[in-house]
Formats: structure tokens, C-alpha cells, sequence
């Protein structure tokens, strides 16, 4: 059985990042099962600077638990 | 006696994800017991980008705490 | 004297989900006092999915603490 | 000299919930420092289910600070 | 080359308070570099409690960063 | 292969705040990938207290997980 979060380890922060926005992601379409809604909605909140603002604050903490789970990819530095 | 939320530890990030939308939405329940009132209020708010958004971001303060409460599921990688 | 916070060690963790949900309101309570004009926001409040997700929100931040307070009850796992 | 917040040791958690209420209130008092101003804003935010419950928020950002502070008290329990 | 910010080490939590206000600030001026548009702004927000409580919720967040940067100041106490 | 994101290492405080406020933008182009559209959201959102607001919350966040990766810049005072 496949599943979309096997680990929270990603080789180098941008890594970290781009899964960091996965995870925000991924609750809107559990609430919003739709894709049809979901792609009504995108072009609205696209244009919205709350909207994305409130997307980055999502973003902005699922990164603080990917970059604590990878220890700061200390280790590359 | 059972119990909604016997544990915080979880399989996998994904179980423990699926735990923090769990989680996100108890709090709902427990604020609007009603459930007639929950299933008018639902699809307003899932057709609402803004609250879409915001539901994510309980879902991300969550998951922090459950990522932390099984150790960023490091034992597995 | 009696305190309504002696502790914030739980036996369980859905009990400290419970006083998460505490500690959301005890804050409402010291800032509107009155019991009259809280009785009259609650239907108001309670529903409206933004502030529905709001105070869903505002438990998760408690209940972070809640659960490092208690690490995790990982002795009961 | 005095100062407002000399620790962020409290003896008891009650005590360190009041604290992050204060330390709510001191943010709010340094960004609009006119006394009468905040006398007028009050009663208008005091009967805001929003409004309150966005104070909430902030005590609970605040008390996980000063929990933390406090080792959550544990040696108490 | 002076720096605005040569370390989040202060003296006192007071001092730790008064740091977090000026973190939440800075980057209020590095999105409007414009000082007469903030200018402009302040009174608008300054008597809006709801940007007065959204404002202290960037200082609760600041503030648990340079808390936890002076180890809550626990060697005073 | 470059990438934005080779680090979370900085080597002053100030640095770290600026990655932060990097950090908060990248999520807006994600999501908003069409620079002529976010050049258009910019007056918008710089003239917005609230949304001036909202940015430096992301900021917090942010720097909150970028300070935690420098161990607070500790060994530089």
C-alpha cells in the first residue's frame, strides 16, 4: 500500500520546504474532497493576498516540524 | 470505557497526520455539539477558501504536537 | 484555596485535550467577564465556522503544551 | 527600578496563566499607548466573539512560553 | 557594519519583551519600505482592536524565540 | 543544481531574520506562481495594515524555526 507521506525525512531543506507545502495542501483536500470545488476555489484565493498570505502561515509551520524532524539538515553543513 | 484518543503515538506520519485532522475536528464537536447545526455550517465552510485554509492550519499546529509525540517517526527511516 | 488550573498533568490524553478546551476559554472569561453577554455571543458564535476553526485553533495551541506538559503520556503506550 | 515582568517563574500554573494574559496586554498597551483610546476600544472587542477569541490565541502563545518556562511545573505534581 | 539585531541574548525578560516588539515590527517595515505609508497606516490600526490583538499575537510568537534564546532567563531566578 | 534553500544556517541573527522573510515569500509564489498577478496584489497588501500584520506573523513563525537551526547565534556572544 503506497501512501502520499511515507517519512518526514527529506534529503536538503528545499526538500523540507516543498513537502512542508504538501502538508498544507493535503488538509484542504480532506475537508474539500471535491476537485471540482478545489479548482473553483484556486483562482479565487490565488488573487486574494489574505489568502496567500494565510497559505504561507500553513506552510510556515509545517516547516517548523520538518525542519525539527530533519534536526535543521545539520548535518549537510 | 473507551476513549476517542487513547494514544498519540501512530504507525506511520500518515496515520498521524489523519490523528491531527481528527483532532482538529473535535474541538468543533465539542464547541457545536449540535450535529444538525455542524452538517448546515459544513458545506458553507468548504466552499470557502478562507476557512478551508484555516482548517489547515489547526491541522498543521496539530500535527506539530504529533509529530513530536512519536519522535518524528524517526525509528522507521 | 482552590485553583481551576492546579496542574497541567492529565492521566490520559483526551483528558488533555479536555483541559486544552479549559484553557481556550478560561482567557474568554477573564477578558469578558460578564456571564449575561457571554451567554448572549455563544449561539453567535457557535455558529459560525470561522470562529468554530478559530477556538479549534486556539485548543490546538493549548494543547501542544498540554501534551509536552505530559510527554506525550508516552508511559502509557 | 521596577519592571512589569522581572521572571517568567510563576509558583503555580494558575499564576502563569495570569501571566500570559499580562503578557498579552502589554503588547497591545505598547502599539496603542493612549489610555482613553483603549477604554474606548474595549467594551466594542469585549462583546466580539472574534475579537475574544483572537485573545485567546495570544494567552496561549504566551502561556505555552512561560509553561515551558516553568519546566510545566513539574515539580509540583 | 552596524546590525539591528546583533544577538537575541537580553539582560531581562523585560528587555527579551521589548526585542520581540521590535522583531514583529521589522518586518512590517521590510514589506512597506515607504515611511510616510506607514505613517499613514498607524493611527488606522492603532485604534482597530482587532489589529491591536493580531499585533500582539506577533509578539507572543517573537517572544517565544527569544525566550527560549535566553533559556526563559532562568539564571536570574 | 542550485537551489533558494541550501541552508537554514546563517551566520547572524539578522541574516536569519532575512531568510525568514524569504522563507514567507516563497510560499506566495507557490501558490501565486504569475508575477504580474502578485505584482498586482503588492500596493494592495503593502497599504493593508492587516495584511502587513499578517506577513509578519509568517515572519515569526519562520524565524522561530531559523533561530532554532543557529541555536540561537549562542557561540557568537
Amino acid at each position: 500500500m503506497t501512501t502520499w507521506l511515507p517519512t518526514l525525512k527529506t534529503a536538503t531543506p528545499e526538500e523540507g520546504y516543498n513537502l512542508a507545502v504538501k502538508l498544507a495542501r493535503v488538509a484542504v483536500k480532506l475537508t474539500q474532497p471535491d476537485p471540482a470545488v478545489r479548482d473553483r476555489l484556486r483562482p479565487e484565493y490565488a488573487e486574494d493576498s489574505g489568502a496567500l498570505i494565510a497559505v504561507s502561515q500553513v506552510v510556515a509551520t509545517h516547516f517548523a516540524t520538518v525542519a525539527a524532524a530533519n534536526d535543521y539538515w545539520r548535518d549537510r553543513t
